[in-house]
C-alpha cells in the first residue's frame, strides 16, 4: 500500500477521552497476581459472605413466577415489583414517602453516577467532589467535560463552611457526596453537618449527590439518617437532591442492581438517557433481587456481614497502631471497607504512599496509595487500606510486612 | 420564601439533551394497553418461545459452579468464559481467528453502540448511517453530539455507490450498517455489496460498525457472512471494522447480554468507558450465558425459533398483499422480525404513515410509523410491521383491522 493515508489504526477518537487517564489502580492491580500476596488493595466485598443460597432461591423464583418478565425487555425505568421493594427498603431507612415511580433502577451505582455525568455536566461545567473521593467518580465526570474542585474532609465528612465557600466562588453545577463511610476516607458526615448541607443545597439552589453504597455497612450504632431521609426536615430539600443506592455492597456486586432517586424532571432526562445506554438493568438480575428483598433474608445477612467487617476492621486499626505506631495516623473507620491512613514520615520513615505501595508488594503486602483518589491537589502521604477481604490473622501479617516495606523504605532513604 | 431565584426545578441541564427528543414510539406504546388491541407494533421477540428451562439450568449451574464468580465484582472485559463462548460462537459463524480478548461483553448491544459513541464521537461530528436505521442508535448518536448523515437503502441493503459518494463529501467519524435484516427495513446486503462495504472502509479509512442483532434469524438460506467474517478476504480491512453482536434476539434480552468486537487500540478505550459507565456487565447474567452456551441447547433453540417467525412472516406478508393489494409495497423479508412497508396512496387511499397508525389504534390494531427511524429526511408513507409475538390467525385479523383503518383514512380523505 503506497497511499499516503494508509496507515493502519489511524482511528481518530473522541476528544472526551484526553480528559482521563488509565487508573493507577488498574497498574498496581496488575502486581497481585503474585502468588502468596496479601492484598489490602481491593474494594470489594468478601465473596465468601455472599447469600448464595438465598440468591439462588430467588433466582429460581424469579424463573418460575414469571419467567417472561425475567428474560424479555423491561421498561427502562426498572422491574415495577423491585421498585416496589427498593423503595421499601428505603422507607425502613428512614426514607419519608418515597413512591416508587420516584427511584429507577440502575446497572450498579456506577450508571447512576453515568446518567447524572450525562444528564448535568456540560464541557467545562464545574462539579465539586470531596477530596478524597471515589476514583470512578472523577473518571466518570471527567469523561463529561467537568471541571472538578475538591472540598476538604475530616473524620466527620465535608467541611461545610468551606463547602458554602466554593459553592460562592465556582457555581458548581452539582455537589458530589459520600456521607457515609465513604471510599476512600471512611469518613462518616454527622448529623449537624447533614442538616446544613441540606439548608446549603436548598439556599444556594445547588443540586447535592449523595452516594450512599456504604450506609449499611455499620459496625456499631448505624450512621445518621441519609440526605435524603433528612430532606423531610428541611422543606423543600429534596428538590435539590439525588440520591444513589446499591445493592453491590450489602447482597452482591454481580447482580449489577443500583438505584437513582432524583427530582422528577431530571429522573424523566435520565430514563431518557439510560434507555440509549443500555436500554435496561438485566431483567433476570433485577427479577431476582425483587424476589430476594421480599423473601426478608436481607436483615439476617447483612448482621452476620457487619460482624465478620467490624472485626476485620478491629484487627486492621490494631495492627497498624501496634506495628506501626507513631508513622502512621487514622482514625478507626465506624463502618464501610476501608481503613484511609496518612504516613506521618515520624522518626525519618516513608511519607510517600506510592513508593511504599511498591515496597510493599516486594513484601507482599499491597495496598492502594491515596494519589488517584484526588481530583487535585492530591495528599502524597495518604494510603488506602482494605480489611474486607482479609481475615484477622492474614491482616495481621499483612501489616507486619507493611511494617517491613516501611522500614525498607526508611533505611533506602537514609543511604 | 422571598429570595428570587427560589423557584423549584430550575435544575440546569447538559446541552447535550437538546439534540434529543422523546421518542415518539413511546407516545404510541402508551396507547397498546388498551383491551384486545393486536399489536404489530413491538421490536421484542415472542417470550413464549424462550428456552426459559435451558436457562435455569445454566443458572443453576453458574450458582453452584463459581458462585463467588457469578455474584462478586468481575473484569470490565467481560467474564473470561463467555469472552470464550462468544468467540467460539462467531467462529462457528464464519468469523477466523478471532480471539476471546477481542471483544469485551456489554450490557445488551445497545451498550456497544453507547460505548462507540461515546469513544468516537465528538460534537459536530458525522456519521452515516441508514435511512432508515435502528431508532436508538439514533438517538444514542445524537446524545454524543453526532450530525446523523442518511445513506439510502433498498432491498440488498446499502447503496454503496452513494455511501461512497457520501463518505467523500462528509469525511464521516465512522458509518453505522446494520447489513442482515435491520431494524426497521428487514433488508439484507447482498454478498457482492459487503465486499465493496470493506474495500470502502479500507480505501477511504473509515471505521465500519456493523450491528448484528439478527443475523440468526433467517427463514430460508443462511445470509451472506458478516461484515466481520468476510473481512478476511479483505486483507486490512478488519483494522477499521467494529462488530457489535447480541443474546437479545437469539436467546433473551432479560440477560443483557451483548458484544463488541474491535481494533485493539479502540477496545482498550472501550473498555475505560464502560468502567466509569457501569463498571461491567452483570456477572451473574454473565455466568448463566456462559453456561447456557457451552451446553450447546442454542442451536436447538434457534432452529425453533426460526420455524415460529418464518411462519408468521409469511402471514404476514400474504395477508397484507390480499387485504391491501396495491395500497401497500414492500419486500418480502428473509429474516428477522419485521416488515417494512410503504403506503403507496393507489386508488386515493392513505399515504400518511403517521395518520394511519392513529386510525389503526382505533381500528384495534397498532404498528409504527416510519418517519422516526429516519435520522433526516423521512419518508412519511413508510411503516413498521412486527410479526414477531402474534401468531398467524392474530396477524390475518390484524391485518384486517389495518385494512378497516386505510378504508377509513380513504374515506376520511374523500369527505
Amino acid at each position: 500500500m503506497s497511499a499516503p493515508h494508509a496507515t493502519p489504526n489511524a482511528i481518530r477518537f473522541a476528544d472526551r477521552l484526553s480528559q482521563v487517564e488509565t487508573s493507577a489502580i488498574r497498574e498496581l492491580f496488575k502486581l497481585l497476581g503474585q502468588p502468596g500476596i496479601i492484598s489490602l488493595a481491593g474494594g470489594f466485598p468478601d465473596a465468601a459472605l455472599f447469600d448464595v443460597e438465598g440468591i439462588r432461591a430467588a433466582s429460581e423464583r424469579a424463573l418460575s413466577t414469571d419467567p417472561a418478565a425475567a428474560l424479555q425487555y423491561g421498561a427502562t425505568e426498572g422491574y415495577q415489583p423491585l421498585r416496589e421493594q427498593l423503595a421499601a427498603l428505603m422507607a425502613g431507612k428512614g426514607v419519608q414517602g418515597l413512591a416508587p415511580e420516584q427511584l429507577i433502577v440502575t446497572t450498579g451505582s456506577q450508571q447512576a453516577l453515568d446518567l447524572i455525568g450525562k444528564t448535568l455536566i456540560s464541557p467545562g461545567d464545574k462539579v465539586i467532589v470531596e477530596g478524597p473521593t471515589f476514583l470512578a467518580t472523577i473518571q466518570c465526570f471527567r469523561l463529561y467535560g467537568a471541571q472538578l474542585i475538591t472540598a476538604p474532609i475530616d473524620a466527620d465528612g465535608v467541611d461545610v463552611q468551606r463547602l458554602e465557600a466554593l459553592i460562592a466562588e465556582h457555581r458548581p453545577k452539582f455537589v458530589y457526596l459520600v456521607p457515609s463511610f465513604g471510599n476512600p476516607s471512611g469518613a462518616l458526615l454527622s448529623l449537624e453537618r447533614r442538616r446544613r448541607v441540606l439548608e446549603l443545597a436548598l439556599r444556594t439552589q445547588t443540586p447535592i449527590v449523595e452516594d450512599d453504597p456504604y450506609g449499611d455497612l455499620y459496625f456499631g450504632a448505624a450512621p445518621p439518617p441519609s440526605l435524603l431521609a433528612l430532606s423531610a426536615e428541611v422543606a423543600g430539600s429534596r428538590d435539590w437532591l439525588l440520591h444513589c443506592g446499591s445493592l453491590s455492597k450489602v447482597l452482591s456486586p454481580g447482580l449489577r442492581i443500583g438505584w437513582l432517586v432524583a427530582p422528577p424532571e431530571l429522573l424523566a432526562k435520565a430514563v431518557m438517557c439510560k434507555q440509549f445506554s443500555d436500554a435496561h438493568t438485566s431483567t433476570f438480575a433485577q427479577a431476582t433481587a425483587a424476589q430476594y428483598l421480599q423473601g426478608g433474608r436481607l436483615a439476617a445477612a447483612l448482621a452476620r456481614v457487619r460482624v465478620v467487617y467490624a472485626e476485620r476492621a478491629q484487627a486492621l486499626g490494631a495492627a497498624l497502631r501496634s506495628e506501626l505506631g507513631a508513622a502512621i495516623d487514622f482514625v478507626q473507620p465506624q463502618g464501610g471497607l476501608f481503613i484511609w491512613a496518612r504516613l506521618t514520615g515520624a522518626g525519618g520513615a516513608c511519607a510517600d504512599g506510592q513508593a511504599l505501595a511498591q515496597r510493599a508488594v516486594q513484601q507482599g503486602v499491597a495496598f492502594v496509595p491515596g494519589r488517584p483518589f484526588y481530583a487535585c491537589d492530591p495528599d502524597l502521604a495518604t494510603l488506602r487500606l482494605s480489611f474486607a477481604t482479609v481475615d484477622a490473622e492474614r491482616i495481621r501479617e499483612g501489616v507486619a510486612r507493611l511494617a517491613r516495606a516501611l522500614k525498607a523504605g526508611w533505611e533506602a532513604g537514609r543511604k
